[in-house]
């Protein structure tokens, strides 16, 4: 799907535009302000009416020079409507103020990225993540870190990070146990969410979760708190380290959120292990968020921006792919596309891999 | 003029809205980087077959990656447009690589603003500059940060600030030398911009610069090399300090983009300084940006952010100011507006202002 392939603006919305871009932080740290502070609720609360001015004041318990130059400001960013003197919420102040995925992304904006980003040329230039240095000094990747980020940083990343593949996952269990499933190899396994599900969903099924140990440990306390320990078990691995390999014998390998966080040759490594624990039998699921394959524009302006994440946060050099990118990653591991589905929950695309006929033959 | 009496949005527009927004800081670096690593520029000049990935990757001398996240960004951004896998500049792209006042907000916010904003809302509940130390650690405002400011961060400021006034004081000298003028006392001398353009304009006038001493040191640099030096004074001022009077005797009074830089009490403060020295035939001269005086709602956007610039940066106490707050402090300091023209240069209003009636009277 081609959302781009069209100028959008006339030349006047182009140059006002332009201008909304180049202040654009000026528009994200007064939205966050007008939210956080309160004076988007206050004006909610007042409904069709608005509130005038003093009015704000009185309830927020701000300066009137900082209500007027944070409610001026939402006047021109299109969250308040100004009627006879008094502020009135807008569509657009409604969604900042109470839409969760504003909130998730906002907060991640925020409190992981906002510092960061200040370095994204060097961080492309270099191709190294250097705006890491602003919530981790001294890491080389956020995932060596998040167990050890400020409380509020790792809840932002945390957050952004389920709100986005939570609703994906029972769409998707249906169709992983539309065949007989008796384990899993949940590579990545995150906070064991996952495992849970499955687990969950399924009462003979045994999981394996792959992660850092780190990582394993969160994962087996939220995995023990749900009853689900005896049915899940854990292999520890570095994934990037070429001489682990992955546990075979599992009838599923699951990859959910996880090909994002690596280069195209570091995928290629880890599909290649996956591959040699391959039978033809196997099933490799991954989920991911394509840009190409987002119904709406809007879905996939969220991806691209986020891959700058990867660039100057996460590693210095992944991102959201086009499709295209994974599927040559999948070609070049010895392995192919059997089954593709787009739209799982808000933005998700399964792909269900298996290892290449003539491969299959050769093993057999 | 109210440009925001409208909710501008539709519910779907809203929520596409709100994710610009959320994103704002990704959607303002990435253009940076595109504009800044030569990649519009590289795209620009193939015109309109555009360029193939691989393309740009060998005329900027980046990583394919790097390109690769920069292009698809500029693609949600609306910088860039992809036509059969060939990137091409959209109009947006084009003012945010060739557009002089683009150019100049974006440094702008880039160089004085980024970082500080992320302390927007500290600056906001302390009434104080928080965002400051960012750029010139241990100063309380940014005016006597300025001359020590590192180099590219003092050239973004200036940049800015004589953007908007340089093309309005051609427009304004006609008025204020409608009158017969013999000398003009000029608050806030800044750089001596204003007394060269008086000097400049008319052969006899003579012209007092009123500034803090660091600042008139430079603005005597600049009207000694126009060789104006023997009809332009200097009188050092910190026009903060209550006991210092302004100097008496002056046909005009003119303070350009100055007021914008003080509280409403300090603003009358400043104005009763100029009453005291006013007589029923001086005319104090006023020009400001007041963001509910533009013709388009676009340099409004752009006024109310910069406010947020004084919170943060400036001084935590003022801003761009809605007229009717200037008009108070007008009439609060015992003045009179006796005229005032709108669209001056891009986006200034020059008040005409005198002693009150009885005031004179009194005086007389």
């Amino acid at each position: 799907m081609n959302h781009f392939d069209q100028d959008r603006h006339s030349a006047l919305q182009a140059k006002q535009e332009a201008q909304r871009i180049a202040f654009g932080p000026f528009v994200f740290q007064a939205s966050k302000a007008l939210r956080d502070l309160g004076v988007l609720r206050a004006i909610e609360a007042a409904g069709d009416d608005g509130l005038a001015l003093e009015e704000i004041v009185e309830r927020v318990g701000l300066s009137t020079y900082a209500v007027r130059v944070l409610a001026e400001a939402g006047l021109g960013i299109g969250s308040l409507v100004l009627k006879q003197d008094r502020f009135v919420l807008s569509k657009l102040g409604w969604y900042l103020l109470n839409d969760p995925m504003t909130q998730v992304n906002m907060d991640f904006t925020h409190d992981v990225n906002y510092k960061g980003l200040f370095h994204l040329q060097e961080s492309l230039v270099e191709g190294r993540p250097a705006g890491l240095k602003e919530i981790a000094p001294g890491s080389r990747t956020v995932y060596e870190a998040l167990a050890t980020l400020p409380g509020h940083i790792r809840e932002s990343w945390f957050r952004f990070d389920h709100y986005y593949s939570d609703n994906s996952f029972q769409s998707v269990l249906p169709l992983i146990f539309s065949e007989p499933v008796a384990s899993i190899l949940d590579v990545g396994a995150n906070t064991g969410k996952w495992a849970i599900a499955c687990a969950n969903h399924a009462p003979d099924v045994r999981v394996t979760m792959c992660d850092l140990p780190g990582q394993l440990a969160q994962a087996r306390v939220h995995v023990d708190a749900r009853g689900f320990g005896d049915r899940v078990a854990e292999h520890p691995i570095d994934i990037l380290r070429p001489e682990l390999p992955l546990p075979g014998g599992h009838d599923v390998i699951w990859m959910s959120q996880f090909l994002d966080c690596f280069s195209e040759d570091e995928i290629v490594m880890v599909l290649e292990k996956a591959a040699r624990v391959m039978t033809p039998r196997t099933r490799l699921y991954i989920m991911e968020t394509y840009w190409d394959r987002q119904r709406f524009e809007n879905a996939a302006f969220c991806l691209q921006q986020t891959s700058l994440y990867f660039t100057c946060i996460a590693n210095g050099n992944s991102q959201m792919y086009h499709s295209s990118v994974l599927h040559r990653c999948i070609e070049r591991a010895g392995l192919a596309v059997a089954e593709e589905v787009d739209g799982v929950g808000i933005s998700h695309t399964v792909t269900k891999v298996v290892k290449r006929q003539q491969d299959a033959a050769c093993a057999a």
